[in-house]
């Protein structure tokens, strides 16, 4: 019988979306696949025929209506607006990607600490006003090289990132739940209950926790409390995981020194929100992962787990209700 | 008979300063050295009995009061306000240092090319007054990861640079006057006279160019034309090789989509100069060379070079009156 494939991938953005070109890459790398190709509208209806179900997002209702559906897909990292449960409970597989989000967000989040490190947002914002702030800088700065950096919930993204920072001739702590037995990637490895035990000794902090009930408000006043004085924070990860006005009093009255928010409690924050007005938070739009390369990458992770599904191999990806499966890194 | 060295190493500064240990180090490293430190305005008094002068400038003067000179060195990577020619005349040698103003200056770059790349100057403007500027920076953002940055004026620092953008997945095109024979540090080699055959090729361009009569206006109009669309350029090298009518008028007539300027043609800008207010200009008040561990490399350096004058040896970074001697890199 024949497989079909139903491809919900609809963005406002065209480096998120299927584009004509990925369905005819898909189509020719598996011409007995009957591939649908759906605006969001349409999936309740495509849905009822579909094996697979490869889109951004998945709404509960979808799953009474699908009686042939066995796995889905996202090429997201995270899961949190899944129905995790209710595929699980209905023997339905999901997976998520990975591999592909760490380039941009490795780019991001050096580029956030940089910012800080070099006086660049100092620069951009005083250059209008100030009529020389050198001194300013020249108290402020401080070297990448030769700095620690703790990358807390550091999964492939995480890895990715600390390449990065090595080459700028940084430390790397890598904070998580389980740590891997070996040195992996050079990173210096800390399961995620001594996390205060690499706070002390970092500069940055980069978080990339992903929203479950054991990372919520993981970075509280106390934890914010154990970071060296001077360090910068950054927040690529999920908002959840962060209580704000810890944040906010952490940067007013020690120790941080700088904050950068990919992902704030609420979106977008009111224009009166204190996180946009504080002189040295920086805000982006939940930018990090952009990448005009994320689709082509994406379909490729999806091709090589089509082939698997097809003949009858384990899912790289693969999600469990507890966050428990060999792919959480976190 | 005793040699002399007179260091005077005076900044607004701690990172430039000579400070106490600095001293104890030279002192116990040379023992039979006697050094005089030396505070800007002791130099006329103290130079009468120096071999050596290790210090930030030069005054033409000084010549004439110090018969017993041989040999001047700066901890600066450029000699352009150094008396060249009248020192060169009076056989006296005069050093340059290099191989360690490569990291503060490749961070610096990184940073500036990141800040645009991933819209984090946009965004640390615009968080405080639009509702949402998601839509703006998936327009105009764009990946490092695959990109190529021409690398002008590609000495030591370049060669530093070049790492980073590379580890970011970066092909670099390294830009000097007479390029190296090999493929020295993966870097693709083009003479400067044919730097116009790079820069349709790259979205990112560092100036690294010192200040010689060669360099004068390099970066002008029909320079900047012939770059690509949505190139970011960024100059740490000197104010006098860049036409700044000419910048202005390719940020708002293409081909530029963005530029950070380290130096600038008035130190400081005039608060209504326009290289101020361009939404796509970002200055940095010439902190690019801003370091901790700065003094510890150049005193590392100076040692190394006292050692091979106190023995005969040639010195590392002498520079000629020509800037046609062995290092130099541009």
């Amino acid at each position: 019988m024949t497989t079909t494939a139903l491809v919900a991938l609809n963005s406002p953005y065209p480096f998120w979306q299927l584009s004509d070109r990925h369905a005819e890459q898909l189509r020719s790398a598996f011409p007995d696949v009957r591939f649908l190709v759906a605006h969001e509208h349409g999936v309740p209806v495509e849905i009822r025929t579909a094996d697979v179900y490869f889109g951004w997002s998945f709404d509960r209702d979808w799953l009474d209506a699908s009686p042939r559906l066995r796995w889905t897909a996202t090429p997201s990292a995270g899961v949190d607006h899944w129905p995790v449960a209710a595929l699980d409970a209905a023997g339905v597989t999901l997976t998520r990607g990975y591999g592909y989000h760490g380039r941009p967000m490795a780019e991001h989040a050096i580029g956030l600490l940089l910012g800080f490190s070099r006086g660049l947002f100092t620069s951009a914002r005083l250059q209008t006003r100030s009529v020389w702030w050198k001194d300013d800088l020249a108290a402020s700065f401080f070297d990448l090289h030769g700095e620690t950096l703790t990358i807390v919930g550091c999964g492939s993204v995480g890895i990715r990132l600390a390449e990065v920072a090595q080459a700028l001739g940084m430390h790397v702590i890598g904070v998580r739940r389980s740590p891997p037995p070996s040195e992996l990637g050079g990173i210096e490895w800390v399961p995620r209950h001594r996390v205060r035990e690499a706070l002390p000794r970092s500069r940055a902090v980069v978080n990339l926790l992903p929203a479950t009930g054991e990372t919520h408000g993981f970075f509280d006043e106390s934890t914010f409390k154990a970071c060296r004085p001077g360090t910068v924070f950054i927040n690529l990860g999920r908002a959840s995981t962060v209580d704000h006005d810890a944040l906010l009093d952490a940067l007013d009255t020690g120790p941080l020194a700088g904050a950068a928010l990919d992902v704030q409690p609420s979106k977008p924050p009111a224009l009166d929100d204190p996180l946009r007005h504080h002189p040295r938070i920086v805000l982006t739009p939940k930018s990090a992962v952009f990448s005009h390369a994320y689709m082509d990458r994406a379909i490729a992770f999806f091709r090589d787990n089509l082939r698997r599904f097809l003949t009858g191999q384990p899912l790289n990806g693969a999600v469990t209700p507890t966050h428990g499966g060999p792919y959480d890194f976190h």
